[in-house]
């Protein structure tokens, strides 16, 4: 692919490409047990923004990364995620119906087999890093398994449990969602840059402070499109939060103030990369990206 | 400890040594999010007989390994099993309110919680692993994630669901016990021995069968032990088979037979090790250990 492509034909060679990756690496779903295969794939494939496997091709590109070198992250935290999903529309955690447009893995194939697809992809995702040809792929997963546990992914949910008709401030949700959602993203970059030529600290710190941003500015436009959206845009349940009675940047600040929000995070995330050149180029444009999307 | 005592000595020594790693290991209580790390602790620590931790120190032995560097997989190893054990007793699977001699961790917790709990164990297993001074820690990883996937131990979970009521006949239980717990049995005398020096292609044959063995054995005593067994005895609710009308070595063999199987596989794992000499010695006396064990 040209390297000058413009971004939207860019980010869709790539979701395709993290598509088929996936596909070729997850097992038949003619392979037994056939139905917990089934699961896993339907909830992994045919959908999704794969926004996590953008930014590691993004952050591949900054190292001048080999794509085919980044395949393999960013297959990895895409599985990663689609576990994360599953589990979170379970009845006792978020109990949804619908998700990438589609009923939720456990309305199509049962909870129990939801629960396990889950945990048979968040080994998988594992197996991958562990198994694939990266400069430091035990590193690699050092940086996952913390990013997905206690202190990430795990931890933010349990934080978002415990806070439901509670009432966040906006430092509290600030740090619910660093974990719930940051570190994944967080993660994706760091990953995706990790696979090509080494960053000093100080583009190491230049790397955080832009996925640290981008994180916040896609979990304020989740919110924004909570209010805003439709389930038709949204591919999953809208107004949830209102329901829930929860904390979201609109409940606390407003829209307007919210709108306001992801705009100086996007500018901050893009402040961040201005040391890194051209090469920076495509985290740039996720970072508009990702404030201006609709869904 | 000296080498030469005897194994209830060793076997104690070594499942207090498990225990402490892993208290050790876990980020305290004390730490946010509270109640999850309290759930993650509670599932893990204070019971369980560390029959995977005993194998991996058992393997370890086999190739003169320095115990210390077998504590990391001994530890990642217990926290996969736990992970498993909270999801596997969830209201959407077996539904069992008590383990370990105490309440499972969905009823302590409740199942959002113990949920996480869960999905933060299997991230901390790997977290473990790669973060340990392992002389292959990605090929450990991919050991590990390889046995807990879905051709490994969340595989055989799903054939299990698959088929109750169903009526599986003997060579489709083994083919199920072979992944549902065999999996996990076989990765921890493999990641024990690969602590230690390099072992030959017959060598790592012969540990398999062993390893295939007294995997196939555990489960026949469990099946046994579910007729003959107390929830007093067993720290779990016995007669659960029966309730649920699930195939076992005993509907299938009855209890005379399913005895005299447990035998023949002690025998079997014992004749694997003969090459070994000495260094199998711990790894001999687990196999009398798992054949004659009452809970």
């Amino acid at each position: 692919m040209h390297p000058d492509v413009a971004f939207p034909v860019w980010s869709s060679e790539r979701a395709r490409r993290t598509e088929s990756v996936i596909d070729r690496l997850l097992p038949p779903a003619t392979e037994p047990p056939h139905r917990l295969h089934e699961a896993m794939r339907y909830a992994v494939l045919g959908g999704g923004k794969r926004i996590r496997a953008l930014l590691a091709y993004g952050g591949g590109e900054l190292t001048d990364a080999d794509p085919a070198v980044v395949d393999s992250v960013a297959a990895a935290i895409e599985l990663l995620h689609a576990y994360s999903l599953i589990h979170d529309d379970l009845p006792c955690m978020d109990d949804d119906a619908l998700r990438r447009g589609k009923p939720a893995c456990h309305v199509a194939f049962g909870e129990a087999t939801a629960l396990l697809a889950g945990d048979a992809l968040q080994s998988f995702a594992f197996e991958t890093l562990a198994g694939a040809a990266l400069p430091e792929a035990c590193r690699a997963v050092l940086t996952l398994a913390r990013a997905a546990g206690s202190h990430g992914m795990a931890g933010g949910q349990a934080i978002d449990l415990g806070c439901v008709d509670a009432g966040l401030d906006l430092s509290e949700l600030e740090r619910m969602h660093r974990l719930k959602t940051g570190a994944l993203i967080r993660a994706a970059v760091r990953l995706g840059a990790d696979c090509g030529r080494p960053v000093d600290a100080d583009g190491n710190a230049a790397l955080l402070r832009y996925a640290s941003a981008i994180g916040l500015a896609f979990q304020v436009v989740d919110d924004v499109l909570d209010v805003e959206g439709t389930a038709q845009s949204l591919g999953k349940t809208a107004g949830k939060d209102a329901v829930q009675r929860k904390s979201t940047y609109v409940t606390l600040l407003g829209l307007t103030a919210a709108r306001e929000r992801i705009e100086a995070l996007r500018l901050d995330a893009r402040a961040a990369l201005s040391g890194f050149g051209a090469r920076a180029r495509r985290l740039g444009e996720l970072a508009d990206w990702i404030a201006a999307r609709t869904h």
